[in-house]
Formats: structure tokens, C-alpha cells, sequence
């Protein structure tokens, strides 16, 4: 915090130190893009919506024991990781074989600047989220892969037709929703099968 | 949506159709920078700042009966009337008189996207945070008015030097950090000495 010399006690000056690195997340660009096509989203925004998607959608959740206020903190903190570890792309196989190395030294780097209960707190739920095993974990993953899903749709499949991404590609991608929010299951099938009618879901 | 034509209910097709509207929270520039001063930040980028934060700095509030579930809810709701109201400077004097009308209809037209039940659940939160009146609400109001304070902090003063904010407004903008934060205000009280030294805030 630029050498402030006030009398604050050391935990809160980690903690607002924490909090200013995570603005990197606004610097963050995904594949995904904005509804309106204008630009990629950021990780700050992507964690928002995910998170509001949480909520929005709770009532279809087709798992039992499903926590809603953890799910929220894990769409908050799920991404911090990539401050330091970037945005792996989920169909960029060759980024995702280097991901859980890359991701566990920014772990350490980032969370290290927390007072360490906190620290601990926060890479417990990110671990959480993605060993994707619980049932907060496993609703949790399927509104992170929804919330881009939906955002794709809106803008006629633009990332997935940048990387020439396949229907069956994006069906394996989408299988937590099954489970997790099985009334969207249908809205999910629609897209792909629509997005391959206009072309912009390659055929496996 | 696009017209599509699937048997999906329609209360979960009106929830989409909102989940979508809501992407426009990534559309509003604010004021406040971002750390790095490459650029405003987004609604939505401020939403997701303003949680984590609220969540991270939890154990210093100053208030009884704070529950930071709802805090949290909250800060993921209490922007998305800007969608159609715009972000109002907090400085900006003609426009906050013209505010409240203008975001009580951007929250009928977009919470009225919403099934009844929800909407109304979001519009109280909206509501309640916007009264500041409930220890959720105060709390909520002063990470929600920290979040660019210390953005600004990180940025020398970007917006306040843009817009020759004066230190006694400030001083009152931030109150509610003395409240709901206490532990926070030393460092409210250093940056604004600081502002003052450096001439990026003027004296009143």
C-alpha cells in the first residue's frame, strides 16, 4: 500500500493489500464475450454474473445439500487464481495440461497475502470448487460453465466459432449442468443443435 | 431470447431473459478506475469488488445483527438498476436529484422481467440498501462507498482530481465507514491527508 505509515493493525493492511490485487481481475480477458458482441468479458465480470446466476437460478438445483451463500463466496474467489496463472481457455487442451501447476503457484502467491485463516478459508473453496465433488461444487461448476454458455448463445457462438469448437466438445463441457440444473438440460441441447444448423458449432 | 421455440417453462425462459438483460451491467463505465489507471471499471467489476470486499473485511464491522449472506446479495443486486438509469457520480449534484425517479423506473422495467417472487426479492434488497437504515444496509453502503475510495487511492486520485472533489465531501461520503467500519476510518482519514498534501483532493 504505496509505504503508508498509519498505525493500522498488520492484518487489516494485508487484507487491503489482498483486496487491491484482486482488482487484476478486471484486467483479465476471457474468451467469452459481452451479449452485445462489443468486447470480451473480464474475470471480475464473469464472477459477478456467475455469481448472480447462482441465486437467480437456485430453484432448479438438482442436487440435495446444496449451500447457496457458499456457492456465491466460491463464484467470488473461483478465479482469483488467474491473477497470476491467466485465463486458461476450456477447450485449449495443450493450456489445460500446464493449468493445475500454474494455478497452484498463484494460489500460493495470491492467498499467501491474507492473514492465513483467511488464506485458508479462501483456497479451500477454490479447491473445492474445482475438485468438483460436493454438491455446492458441483452446482457452483455448472453456472461457471452456463454463465458463458448463455453468453455465446447471445452473441451466435462467437467464441466457439473463433476455435472451431465442436458439439460434442461442448456437450462434455456442459455435463455438470445435467445434474445440477436438469430443466436447463433442454435449453442447453437446443443451443447446440442450433448452433450447428447456423455453422457456428462445428460437427465432431 | 431470440425467439426459440423449446417447452422450457416459462418462468424459467423470463429468469433467462433477465440473466441476459443483466449482462449490461458490464456496459456502465463508472468513475472510479481501476488500480492500474488503464481505465474505468464496469458495474459489474464494482459489483464483484464490493462482495468480495464486504466479505473479506467482515470481521472489522462495527455493527450488530450484520448478516453478510444478505450483505452480499446485496452488492450483487444493488447496481442493475444503472441498466437503464446510467451510473450517477456520487459528486454529481443535478444528477442525483434526478436519481431516484429514474431508477425507480429502470427497477420496473427490469425487475419486472423477473417471475413475481423474485423480482420482488431483489427490488427489497435494492430497496433496503438504498435506505440505509438495517445494519445490513449501512454495512453493505460503506464497503459499497470504500471499494472506490480505495480504488481512487490506488489511482492518485483519478476521479476526485477529474472532478474537483473538495475533502469535506469526502469526509461525508464515506461516513458510513466510521460507523460500520471503524477500524477502516484511520485510513480513510490518511488518504485524504494524503489527497490534500499531494493536490489531488481540494480543501473546502
Amino acid at each position: 500500500m504505496k509505504g503508508m505509515v498509519i498505525t493500522m493493525v498488520e492484518k487489516l493492511k494485508r487484507q487491503l493489500r489482498f483486496l487491491s490485487e484482486a482488482d487484476k481481475m478486471k484486467n483479465i480477458s476471457r474468451q467469452t464475450f459481452l451479449a452485445d458482441n462489443s468486447r470480451a468479458e473480464t474475470d471480475a465480470e464473469h464472477s459477478w454474473h456467475f455469481a448472480l446466476m447462482a441465486m437467480t437460478l437456485f430453484e432448479y438445483r438438482g442436487l440435495d445439500g446444496v449451500d447457496i451463500n457458499r456457492v456465491i463466496r466460491m463464484a467470488l474467489v473461483h478465479d482469483l487464481v488467474e491473477i497470476y496463472a491467466g485465463d486458461t481457455f476450456a477447450y485449449d487442451i495443450k493450456g489445460n495440461e500446464s493449468k493445475a501447476a500454474r494455478e497452484k503457484d498463484s494460489a500460493d502467491k495470491l492467498f499467501g497475502l491474507l492473514p492465513d485463516e483467511q488464506a485458508a478459508e479462501y483456497r479451500e473453496l477454490w479447491e473445492e470448487f474445482d475438485l468438483m465433488e460436493t454438491p455446492d461444487a458441483i452446482y457452483a461448476s455448472a453456472v461457471d460453465r452456463f454463465q458463458p454458455f448463455l453468453n455465446n448463445y447471445l452473441t451466435d457462438g462467437h467464441p466457439w466459432a473463433k476455435h472451431g469448437v465442436s458439439a460434442g466438445q461442448i456437450y462434455e463441457r456442459m455435463a455438470p449442468v445435467k445434474t445440477a440444473l436438469p430443466q436447463l438440460w433442454e435449453f442447453v441441447e437446443y443451443v447446440i443443435r442450433d448452433g450447428l444448423a447456423k455453422g457456428y458449432i462445428n460437427q465432431d
